[in-house]
């Protein structure tokens, strides 16, 4: 039986696995690749540290040795650089790539293909998204007959587990992210979760998936969920939603017959009886609707050292078969060169609005005036009295208005010019309504 | 840019789906595919019929002639022949098949799997299970690495209909059926989706690829839901539990070190928190258990012309890719020549029991007594007094008994011996309990 080379950059937690799985399942692998996958190599910054699943005598701190021998290379080291390097070399030198590495495709996903292409040979990253989440291949390969509206993902853990504290146990933020930080959901610096950027990373390549344009991370409008209270989710329930922060990659028809795409990270709004609603704790899942398919949903553990580790092995085995079977490693890409990445200010959507008012007549009057002078139409309105202690104080009431779906800019020219009036005391939350 | 002929086998609704897009969508199929996919017929089985999105001179009733010019053969006529022959001459002279006849592969997936190896081409069928949701893809490549320990789904739109309204409406079986009849979401004869014999196919096909093992419809013990009562619904709404009609394949290890498969078919217990259970109306989902990756869950509608279409579709691409990168077809299948298919009666499962007893000082007793007899543990017993009319009729109760996990022979005598026993009048109902 032939045998297939295996070079490994990166000894961490989904390396280890990844290594014990070549290791420990040599002849089941064998046999549903054609071949022998022997591990060769692994690449790691100390070569004094034990590694559980890793044999001693494979880490190596030479890059180009490990690198060199490898009919295929499966990086995991995470970052730009020197992972680009690597990569590029490995794919130059006609070995095969896969890679769970993110915030390097978010980046640079066009010019990796391009190198795999033009070297002939297969670049793999199911693994990069949504973990052990099968989500690459059935965007590029399962729907690729078919025309891909709209992709909604959760596609963050962390966040997604903070916001569900939030909702099951009333809790602000804050004591949310300590939480989170305590059990080892979130990071000592939670930035990168918590203001979205770790999704937008996947919104970038998510949308340059579905839609064969290459989108950047630059190019993706992102808002954290650090502005999200208890108030907003309690507001939210009340109406039949749940909070989450959703990955929204859209293709948009424009008037003059072109298209657009549209890829933003934001909490919204989503009804309590959409699928994603229910997709709770450190999961992530992916939603999908396309022309023919209709409405998809992909629904599993989106980090972690064995399910992403499950999705390397998929994508190894898949290179490593594309190899015995012989012929090129994958088509030239006829993606678009640069798309018309629509600004967050021209996308459609919906607004629920929290006001504070001054509680005298005329006041919803004048607030559906100033709604109605954007542009825009009210799909709900629910005023409630706000009590309180101090008697002379002038009576105020809480207004939550929900919008048909306007232009973004439409929308938050809505939100100033309420904010401005004389009858609205305070704007206190604008959520979008996402799915409906 | 290359040019492959492509062919369609059967020209009802998703044949012309199938035959519309390839026309339509002509210059984005082939930036996708790197070639052109150009129509050259269709064949059917009366030339004089209209139908929409066929253009008339492409249809033919000349199988030998349709199949004879095509680099790619797309068979949609289900059933058995001539479909198994049309394939086995397409693969034959060459040519890549698609097919989405589930009949078909449930009963000679070896032969068609071995004839595209043998070949040198490749054959797709991802519209055979689950209609659009991607499946076949993410079982047979996504998961290649990992060890897939489970699959449980909800394979058959019209039976989770059905249940559905029976569990909406406490409706019985007749009246949902009928309603689902009128609504043209079950067929005149109902047998095949009703008695589970559709969803045995399709857990064939899920079993075969998940464990490498050659498993045919005949394999699969079914249960249809014919037998399922809206009081046997009510009972499980009452435990937190949802009635599915479930395809379960399973992997099951030996004490001896080896392995087994189970796939069967039946309508079983699910708590209202699973995934699962919220799977309503004539969706489709198809949850999978694996050892690194954790629990997945794959969502969408599983029948219809479009998602089938759309299925189809990917497969067209994906094996028209595959020609013009050149290489092989498909890796030689190393899988077993026949596995250890475990018969039903030495599954491991629970059951929910559902008695009618005498309501007198001592049965739970003795019903607790016939149990531990057959070495099965319970987890829980209700029991409720049923109030009769008749002042003079002996008191009786309705006991309901949740078991631990035991092996169904077991469950199976259990239930056997209670029925023979003196305190259980009648044994109202059986349901196995999975998922926990």
């Amino acid at each position: 039986m032939e045998k297939l080379t295996v070079a490994l950059l990166g000894g961490g937690v989904v390396g280890a696995e990844v290594a014990r799985t070549l290791l420990t399942r040599s002849d089941a692998l064998a046999a549903r690749v054609g071949a022998r996958l022997e591990l060769t190599g692994v690449l790691v910054r100390d070569t004094t540290k034990e590694r559980d699943g890793i044999p001693r005598e494979l880490v190596t701190t030479d890059a180009e040795a490990v690198v060199a021998g490898a009919d295929i290379v499966v990086e995991l080291m995470g970052g730009i650089e020197p992972a680009r390097t690597h990569i590029l070399d490995a794919l130059a030198s006609g070995a095969s790539v896969v890679t769970a590495n993110k915030a390097l495709l978010a980046q640079h996903f066009p010019e990796l293909i391009t190198a795999a292409e033009d070297a002939g040979v297969r670049i793999e990253y199911e693994a990069a998204v949504a973990g052990a989440i099968p989500i690459v291949r059935p965007l590029s390969v399962s729907l690729a007959g078919d025309r891909i509206e709209r992709v909604m993902g959760i596609v963050n853990g962390t966040t997604n587990y903070i916001l569900d504290q939030m909702s099951k146990e009333g809790w602000d933020f804050d004591a949310a992210l300590a939480t989170a930080q305590e059990l080892g959901y979130a990071e000592a610096d939670p930035t990168a979760d918590v203001e979205g950027l770790d999704a937008a990373a996947k919104a970038a390549i998510i949308a340059s998936l579905a839609f064969q344009v290459p989108v950047a991370m630059d190019d993706v409008h992102v808002e954290g969920i650090s502005s999200v209270s208890a108030d907003m989710i309690e507001t939210a329930a009340a109406q039949g939603f749940t909070i989450k922060l959703l990955a929204i990659c859209e293709r948009i028809d424009n008037a003059d017959g072109t298209e657009s795409v549209s890829a933003r990270v934001y909490p919204a709004l989503i009804r309590d009886d959409h699928p994603l609603a229910s997709v709770s704790g450190a999961f992530n899942a992916v939603f999908v609707e396309a022309e023919n398919a209709g409405s998809l949903m992909f629904y599993g553990q989106g980090a972690g050292g064995a399910p992403t580790s499950s999705a390397v092995m998929g994508d190894l085995v898949s290179v490593a078969r594309r190899r015995v079977l012989g012929g090129r490693g994958q088509i030239a890409q006829q993606v678009r060169e640069s798309g018309d990445i629509l600004p967050v200010a021209r996308i459609t959507t919906r607004y629920q609005m929290t006001l504070e008012v001054h509680d005298r007549p005329g006041v919803l009057l004048r607030v559906a005036e100033i709604v109605a002078a954007e542009g825009v139409s009210i799909e709900l309105v629910q005023q409630t009295r706000l009590e309180s202690e101090d008697e002379d104080a002038s009576p105020r009431a809480k207004l939550v208005i929900a919008t048909h779906s306007a232009v973004e800019s439409a929308l938050a020219a809505t939100v100033d010019s309420l904010a401005a009036s004389d009858v609205v005391e305070s704007v206190k939350s604008v959520l979008r309504i996402e799915g409906a």
